[in-house]
């Protein structure tokens, strides 16, 4: 069965193409074309059912939740609650993430269950193996990734992250570049471990050939990972980041020749006067692909809140180029997110799509505010709360005011400057 | 007794402009300097005692967090509760916005404990009493007005929110404009209100001398109050905002011109890609004068998180222009604050001044970004707590986690790319 990217090379377009189309109120030819150069891609594996979403530019930026039990907290049914609540407020995407558990069950609960595209990191549940058996990650066996990668790629997931640019010679430019913080990629920490210790080059780079073709026969949208991406700010835009970059545009290439989708991933921790520069610089090298986003973080020093400085960073991210955001919870740094984390984390991500979706004037965004705010000219709370990121959240504050009951909130109160200038005559002049 | 204002003409380094430069790292002389071009400022009043902190350019952005009680919510010890949250959090002023219960009392307990600059919009404490008598804020008697601003100065506020620039003339600008949302600044919505009702111009525009006379007396700073301000993305930068910002830019003439310190206040509501024009068009029709910004607000559409609206906004403002941030809590448009919406409001506020301070290379701002990524290279949690904008939330997450007494994280557990990156020996190529 083709992929969405062969189908749209041939010009034809799917039901996919076209549920996509209706949801984002976008032209389907125009739809088809963007796919078929590549700049948009539809993450639906051939073997997962659910309502299809696209990633890419001139669509609404999306937003993805991370998942998933860990060594020290697993408890399926709880990543099942995070997952009903990332949906719920917004998320376009999940991944399943686990390290902790029985890894297959877990997957194969996810893939069942979610009503939104599903990504894995297959190297987590290699890994997690690994020091299960108390193995060093050193003793990873790429033979058993591929069969990790194929298991899951026929179980039905959607879009799967792979470090393929964590090459000796990107390493060897982060090494001589001089870190504060050096590796903070989970995956990409055990490939530059693995070619260490073994003195090899990196299987997922050597044998892309082999991922292709596991992909091309799922549908498998690549994610191609920034092993090496900043986790400091004063390590961003250094020339390891932007070694593997470029390594990253040439297995876009790659993909798209061989008639696989493919997108990218980028940054981390992040000045916010790079970030524009780092979008450009992307989709430049990287022929715009969709791009997808950890962050950026704008500063370091705000652990407990990250959501925050990632939705200032996504911000300016998704103007200049990011499709696809990476939620940041308040756990970031500290711990495994509660769903009280995974909410706060989809909210901040909403906002910051939104925001950006506004200046990039995509159809259908300013209706939202623009109804906001003619909503809190006419004191309507029904509309307020309707028209809100989160509606209960909203009428609960308000709800549990003094004011409850009244046109006006608690802050306010009769001094309201909206009732007050309704009551006011025009000025002459 | 002169003011900041006329020292630094006369180029006579006060002590508060010497604690100033030793707390910002800066150069005396060059700060006399700018004061005396009104491009800093150092709202203190003659009778008022605490630690003084300048505000403008070249300098740490500011944030203030507004106090106060209202009609429907009134008690003064939740209120210096409140206080001592957002001085503790990092709050460099605060503003008293009561509106219920006994108002002298009230300011005058704030004025003895606060340990940092105060300020006030003495238009509400009249307002608040005649709607007490069961009057029409169109009833104000400017006399009374004048009186409150003279007994309020006395009293020892640092700076004074005054809405001088609601004319005839520039409402009538906003009127043909056609607003979505109106007047949402309540100074602005009574002040329209009285000139309608009494067919007369803004007292505090026309009698703009007599507030000179007063803040001259006892060197309150003016913070020239933007009472058109959107209260609506659709209404951002209309030409009834950018008519109201041209008189503010004469009256900032005219009080430097009387050795009175003047700041002026921006929006409000406003998309991303309209922030960075509005900072530098202020900056320049109000010659440089500090900006003291409210947001901006990116999105209409997040009651609940608009802390996270304003963040982001906040970061865009201080990159251009912003030297002073008003904070925005999770409760904006939906009820008053409670002690948890201030500190996530004060916090938010602060990632977005950090995240401007480190793009304005403000000295010593950088310093506390990059020793918290050594500590997290280091796996040094004690140094990362410390260096956290929040310590207290930091090391709770933690402490509370499974990990609480190991050197990595429940998320990543012994995954941590940290770790493995530490133990990896450097690769050759």
């Amino acid at each position: 069965m083709p992929t969405q990217l062969q189908y749209a090379i041939s010009g034809e377009i799917t039901p996919e193409m076209k549920a996509v189309a209706n949801h984002e109120k976008v032209d389907e030819q125009w739809l088809c074309q963007e796919i078929a150069q590549g700049r948009i891609v539809i993450p639906k594996n051939t073997n997962h059912h659910f309502e299809p979403r696209a990633i890419g530019a001139g669509l609404t930026t999306k937003i993805n939740a991370n998942l998933g039990t860990s060594e020290k907290h697993c408890n399926l049914k709880e990543e099942l609650e995070k997952m009903y609540i990332a949906v719920k407020h917004g998320a376009d995407a999940i991944m399943d993430l686990s390290t902790g558990g029985d890894l297959k069950k877990i997957l194969q609960t996810i893939l069942k269950t979610s009503p939104v595209m599903v990504g894995t990191v297959p190297i987590y549940s290699v890994a997690t193996r690994l020091l299960t058996d108390e193995k060093n990650v050193a003793q990873l066996d790429p033979e058993e990734l591929f069969r990790e990668i194929e298991f899951q790629a026929e179980a039905g997931v959607d879009f799967m992250t792979l470090h393929c640019g964590v090459t000796r010679s990107t390493v060897s430019f982060m090494q001589k570049d001089e870190r504060v913080c050096g590796i903070v990629s989970r995956g990409g920490a055990i490939i530059k471990r693995w070619m260490a210790e073994n003195n090899a080059e990196n299987p997922l780079y050597e044998q892309y050939g082999r991922i292709l073709d596991i992909c091309e026969k799922y549908d498998v949208t690549i994610s191609l990972g920034d092993g090496l991406r900043p986790g400091a700010g004063a390590d961003a835009t250094d020339r390891g980041q932007i070694a593997e970059l470029l390594v990253l545009g040439e297995l876009v290439d790659r993909a798209r020749k061989r008639g696989v989708q493919v997108m990218v991933e980028g940054p981390g921790h992040m000045p916010f006067d790079q970030i524009e520069t780092n979008m450009r610089l992307m989709k430049r090298v990287c022929h715009e692909a969709p791009f997808y986003v950890l962050g950026p973080l704008t500063t370091d020093i705000a652990p407990g809140y990250d959501h925050i400085t990632g939705a200032i960073g996504g911000t300016v991210a998704a103007i200049h180029g990011a499709d696809f955001l990476c939620y940041v919870t308040p756990a970031e740094h500290l711990c495994l997110p509660n769903a009280g984390d995974v909410r706060n984390g989809v909210i901040a991500s909403k906002i910051a799509a939104h925001s950006a979706d506004l200046v990039n004037k995509i159809p259908g965004v300013a209706e939202k505010d623009f109804s906001m705010s003619k909503a809190r000219r006419d004191l309507d709370w029904e509309t307020m709360y309707n028209q809100a990121l989160d509606p209960e959240m909203a009428r609960k504050r308000k709800k549990e005011s003094e004011s409850h009951d009244e046109d006006h909130c608690s802050m306010c109160g009769n001094l309201c400057a909206v009732k007050n200038d309704k009551e006011t005559a025009t000025i002459n002049y």
